[in-house]
């Protein structure tokens, strides 16, 4: 599918120019309500509620008995009705022109039998309508660049625009990622819950943000792979092009049973998955936490040009901690040359050793000034490719870490820089703060070392072997 | 080691009826200042000031020029002086009768060479007087029961008291440790940053903690043993009274030299650390996430019977997440017995099945009454020991998990109960509410599963095998 065929095919779906609600309601405690307050609390487009009980208005906007009745141009249609409801109402929108639809209710392919029967109806009707189908099963779609929010969670809206693209299978896995992007001040792009894949699957949301100029990083949460060679092929093409970081689960028995009756997807090994993604150059992640982390770092810093970190720390347990999971994980944390070395020596406390990781006591906690001199020199370094930051307030008690003055550096010399800032209920304002000014934070040592090695294993797949080494 | 003697011999160092500040200020970028404001900020019993160049009064209290001065009893000293002033104070702190100190400064044995002679020097003065060093190169002790501050963070005055005791080797990682305990909203008893270990190592901690009416679970951070028969002799005679977990660090190269010029202790490799742990009846963890979340999850629910585990949810995803941490961490999550399964069946939506995990779709999202009609269903099979319900409020657009009833269910069966409760910024208010009422509850899957994989770990290592299984 060229470029453009793909970029027009979703565009009903993530830039609609309208949206119908069917099953709007005004009862607070329906999916309809939810659904219709999500679509209408940030979208700048035509918002149509339907439901065949409308009289007039619901939540104060003009109402419809059915999507026949809609004026205007169709686009997304969002079907906040029950299973049975669902089948007609997708026929409906077919004939009304609506080219994109997201379907929350289950009771389809993830319940077998019938419901599998009831799902290939549902494509069918698609299919020979040329319309995009998210869902059945999921949460819906979200596209902050033009405030769509075809979930039934209003507080969608609201999320801070970034590059960050999420494709999740499961809906509440989704919003779990979601959650945790929002702690840890990481924008949004596309948000997709593609559910059961009635006629959308990863490998066609991978084909699009591949495409997609707004789309910079796309994180993955998968259960389970039907057409294992669609999948991959389409994770190289994009891998290709941008960071593509995944995290799969339902490995293991009740797992992969629970996968099945979920979104109807018999969940395979889990080596064949690693390896298999490997080839196709994505980045795979053992944890939700880490698929955030790791995504948020190559947001920032996909600048990052090679394998060579350089650590500094006013307490050497932290530092500790996260050059174990560098070592580990293939980043090397090179010794200082010793004309660099000598100029660090020559400012830092009595007893500190000018090595890699650099310790530099009490004194930096005192003094932030000693972390940004020392990672100035550092960062000459040629095989040291950015640096990483130590700091604990202490309860809050400590003075701040000197942040612009950092930053600074990092900028100065076109490597990134990360922080490990750990401070109690570290607040998002603070967590912002710090990477409004570039520097890239995290609150424990270990999501700063997990995400410095995805971020280092998708640096180095993408360049030939050896280079920036 | 008696009961009753290793309780008298620490007792100047928890319960100090007094406690001198050495070093003390009135300008707030002295470590001085910091100590004695952490020093006054919630403790009783008498607090002095010393200066040398005291003169009358320092942050409002009746300072004093030496030790000497100091009237009455003197308990615990706290040095917050640079190296070369520590000995010369530890000598008079001796001739005056303290029995207790903390020791911030460094440039002792973890800078090798002279500084370990003056470490020698600092551990032949303490025992010749029969007084207990915490340091040096060390943020110090805390004690909740008697708001002891020993450090120079004031905020540690306002740590919620509760039954989990900390001892760790890095400050740094102490002060993480106690940032994440803060977060996950548990209590602390004891908080023991010992450093270089002068005169007071692991063992010796062990061994009191185990006496220690206070503590019900005690949590490590652990770089270097050099005493490694004592540490794993006292660590098993700890864990066979109260849950002991363990977080160890320094494996890799780089990481190890860090350790060594840390806390002057050379790192073990992990493959013999794990092995002698588990055979003392510890439990490892693999991050200070888990050792925080473990650790809680033992103070909340240590009277867990069994490995068998019900989950319940509303979403599949992040249950297939918390299910393959379990199955892979030794948790079982059994099949429903018939009949049970048949009482489930009865009133749970239409295309769910009843099994384990259960999920009860977006039905319970909006009647939270499913989970707690099926987990008191599911706790009636004896070979189901606990149950984790799964919820996520969608960005917080969600109607509320019933908290106070699903936490009934647990007291009614005796049977401990966890809720992953996935919410942005999940607020300490909001956590430590759920907590309050009983349900030990974390904000990511990962988390959930990793707790009660440690937690099982422990409680099925402490009983003859095969019971309660």
């Amino acid at each position: 599918m060229s470029s453009s065929s793909v970029l027009e095919r979703f565009r009903p779906l993530f830039y609609p120019e309208s949206i119908a609600v069917v099953g709007a309601s005004d009862n607070p405690s329906k999916l309809g309500f939810q659904s219709l307050a999500a679509a209408r609390s940030g979208f700048r487009g035509a918002v149509y509620p339907v439901n065949p009980g409308a009289a007039g208005e619901i939540q104060g906007l003009s109402a419809y008995r059915s999507l026949a009745d809609v004026p205007g141009r169709l686009d997304l249609v969002v079907y906040a009705v029950p299973e049975p409801l669902v089948a007609p109402a997708v026929r409906e929108a077919a004939a009304r022109g609506a080219r994109a639809g997201v379907i929350f209710a289950g009771g389809f392919r993830e319940v077998g039998g019938k419901g599998a029967g009831r799902q290939r109806e549902l494509v069918e009707i698609a299919n020979a309508a040329g319309m995009q189908l998210i869902g059945p099963n999921c949460i819906g779609v979200v596209n902050t660049k033009v405030k769509l929010n075809a979930t039934f969670a209003a507080p969608m809206s609201w999320f801070p625009a970034g590059s960050l693209s999420v494709v999740s299978q499961s809906g509440g896995v989704g919003s779990a990622v979601a959650t945790q992007m929002a702690d840890e001040a990481v924008g949004l792009s596309k948000f997709v819950s593609i559910g059961n894949r009635a006629n959308v699957d990863f490998a066609d949301m991978l084909a699009y943000l591949a495409e997609d100029d707004d789309t910079g990083v796309v994180a993955l949460f998968v259960e389970g792979i039907d057409e294992g060679r669609g999948f991959l092929k389409a994770a190289a093409a994009c891998a290709a092009r941008k960071p593509v970081v995944v995290c799969s689960r339902g490995h293991t028995e009740k797992a992969s049973r629970t996968a099945l009756s979920h979104t109807g997807s018999a969940a395979s090994s889990e080596r064949v998955y690693a390896g298999a993604l490997r080839q196709a150059g994505c980045v795979r992640v053992g944890s939700l936490e880490d698929l955030v982390c790791t995504a948020k770092a190559m947001t920032m810093a996909a600048h990052l040009g090679g394998n060579g970190c350089f650590i500094s720390t006013h307490t050497a347990g932290p530092a500790i901690i996260i050059a174990e999971i560098l070592e580990r994980g293939g980043v090397r944390l090179p010794e200082l040359e010793p004309a660099l070395a000598a100029e660090i020596a020559a400012f830092i406390p009595e007893h500190a050793r000018a090595g890699n990781p650099l310790d530099l006591f009490a004194h930096a906690w005192t003094d932030g000034s000693l972390y940004v001199r020392a990672t100035d020199i550092a960062l000459r370094q040629p095989n040291i490719h950015c640096a990483v930051a130590v700091y604990i307030s202490s309860m809050g008690a400590g003075p701040a870490f000197p942040l612009a003055e950092y930053a600074e550096v990092a900028r100065r010399h076109g490597k990134p820089v990360f922080l490990c800032l750990i401070a109690p209920g570290m607040a998002m304002q603070e967590l912002a703060a710090a990477q409004q000014a570039g520097v890239v934070t995290f609150n424990t040592p270990e999501k700063a070392g997990h995400a410095l090695v995805g971020l280092t294993r998708w640096v180095q797949g993408r360049r030939p072997a050896g280079v920036g080494a």
